[in-house]
């Protein structure tokens, strides 16, 4: 006899899909030392912090070393100072939030992941393709998933006509990883209004709402009822290039309806017992990025990343090839050429021209035959592989 | 109908412990704007960090402020620059690891929490009174918890002795929180034969090793037999004073046993897909600590601390009251007097003291009766707390 595991790991491939690109990378830099890569596949920034971020975190950490300015646990759930920076960023978009729906965190995927621990076995509907975080997290608590097709028709943003009147745990990511398309207002409150008549919960992932350019909602609380039905996960790690730094934020609504007891008090209890605070600098950082001029300096820096996205776009355009996103996202999501599929795509992209994307597969199976390439590189990388995919495609 | 919770929640105390303390001692000082409380309550370190520690922050900090150095997402189990120090301090006490048993995060408390995801319905075995992260995440999920019981007789050292054959998954805590008692090298083993027996697993709690100062196991790695058989989780917090800065390290040996499947790579994969790895600036602060001059100047603190422990050991010691620890742990655990139940001593304490502790009863039945304080204060305000103590002891 032995200790039993949780036995819904055997429904997840074993590999992370990002941790298996970068093995799959490292094994052919390995037998091509020589090839200049370029990477367009994991959604990480590459600028580096603003200067007033970085100051943040400094004087920060010398507060560490002081003993009048020194600070031990931080409050679970985030210090003030941070929550009321949050409260003001959607006052900016004119959402008004209680302060004590906000939750601060280590990062969207921390909370995105954990937020299975406070609800019980409900219908589980997830887009596809969508960021995998969603699916495997179910998965390992062994939920039921249903999926929400995107395709070419839909622009891979599926609505919720013809779904049945039963209350769901509905995941929504807009700006869509790995798509890059978006949610209009009438869309989006397609969904609210569904889940607000169907009794329905939203998780709402708007982690890439800093790179909205249109006037498509940045926040779900945009929508008439959706404090009601949705909780909102965002971070700062594509607004303000905090990929390194870790801090991302959670906002679980007082007035949520969709379960009969308080869903905010249920996350308060999860994350005061599973989590202690988000590190005192990092939190300071945070503070600087979401400070008016924080905003002005980290939008400099997404106005870099989508002048890339333009620049791939138009190649995309020229070719006319099928794509999503580029526009209010960081990623371009292209069909890949002669029907051939993702992974295959993959390697060929790799092989030929050493460039690194994302197989559209690895985001579900309604991604297969397409691929996720981002902007996340300089004007010259991103110049230089449009460049190699000409040759390609 | 509505969305379903996770009805577990239901079983377990709507606050978690310290934030229902914090509460009673804020309403307290609201009530009494002028009393001089001392709060020898929460576990939590008061000395600044020491200078190379800051150091190492505020360069990382600077690194990522400028292109070349600057970084992303880090790896989800830690640099390696992090994980080899881990290996190092373990060296250090004659314990090899390997590198890819090391899991770097943001704290014990997380990885203590999240360690539910992995495993399936197994008997789970935990001290009481101890930490109440153990109870409180096995509960939200479901498991059924039995409890070895610490009393007077045993010191608080509950052992295997009278337990079934059965496999468990067993969590141990040395240097006790809260009791401050400490497994000596044959209790331990006694354990992790116990283990090594019955197919069971070992989830140990090593955050309080540093304040070890007899021939005591830092480590339940020093027990023959015990990477078959323990997971061992541990933090900066209170060896360098990182409960602001948040870093920790689990140690998953490739070695264990107690599973069919590899638990290394169950907690890789949960680890992969709900987390993100801790923040770079913070990962080289720990380097730091880790370091041999780190970890010299962090036991110049714990031992300004463990000054403390000996004044209120010998307060105790002086007055002929029971008590444990205090000798290899910040923490003091004695008797109530007169007979009076924790949480009614609390508020005698705060009332008529102007001392805050933290009641046995709030880290299990057996606690009730019980008290716990700590060496985290000043020499100064220890002494003053000693003193009020004596008028009411």
């Amino acid at each position: 006899m032995n200790i039993k595991i949780n036995d819904n790991f055997n429904n997840i491939r074993e590999s992370y899909l990002f941790s298996y690109i970068n093995k799959r990378v490292n094994e052919y830099k390995k037998n091509h030392p020589n090839a200049k890569i370029i990477r367009l596949g994991i959604g990480d920034v590459t600028l580096p912090l603003p200067k007033l971020i970085v100051d943040a975190l400094v004087k920060a950490s010398n507060e560490m070393g002081v003993k009048d300015t020194f600070r031990g646990y931080p409050p679970e759930y985030g210090y003030d100072f941070i929550k009321e920076a949050v409260v003001k960023y959607y006052k900016n978009i004119n959402v008004s939030l209680d302060l004590d729906s906000v939750f601060i965190s280590d990062g969207a995927k921390s909370d995105l992941g954990n937020i299975v621990d406070i609800l019980g076995d409900n219908d589980i509907y997830i887009p596809n393709p969508v960021y995998p975080v969603y699916v495997d997290s179910n998965l390992m608590s062994g939920r039921k998933i249903h999926y929400l097709n995107g395709n070419e028709a839909n622009n891979f943003l599926p609505l919720p006509s013809g779904l049945d009147n039963n209350p769901k745990v509905i995941y929504l990511c807009s700006p869509n990883n790995p798509t890059g398309a978006t949610y209009n207002y009438d869309e989006l409150k397609s969904w609210v209004d569904y889940a607000y008549k169907t009794g329905s919960l939203i998780i709402f992932d708007s982690a890439y709402e800093a790179f909205i350019t249109d006037d498509s909602p940045r926040s779900i609380y945009k929508i008439e009822h959706a404090k009601e039905v949705a909780i909102e996960v965002s971070s700062l790690s594509k607004m303000a290039g905090f990929t390194g730094v870790r801090c991302g934020y959670t906002i679980v609504p007082l007035e949520l309806t969709s379960c009969d007891k308080s869903v905010n008090k249920l996350w308060k209890r999860r994350q005061a017992t599973k989590f202690n605070g988000v590190s005192y600098p990092v939190q300071r950082a945070a503070e600087a990025a979401l400070s008016d001029k924080g905003i002005k300096e980290c939008m400099d820096n997404i106005n870099y990343y989508m002048e890339n996205a333009r620049m791939l776009s138009e190649f995309f355009d020229e070719k006319g090839i099928f794509y999503t996103g580029g526009k209010s996202s960081p990623y371009i999501w292209f069909k890949c050429p002669n029907g051939m599929n993702s992974w295959d795509f993959f390697d060929y992209l790799l092989q030929n021209a050493n460039v690194v994307g994302t197989p559209g597969a690895g985001f579900g199976t309604f991604g297969e035959g397409y691929f996720r390439i981002t902007s996340f590189n300089t004007h010259e990388k991103t110049k230089e592989a449009i460049n190699r995919l000409r040759k390609l495609l």
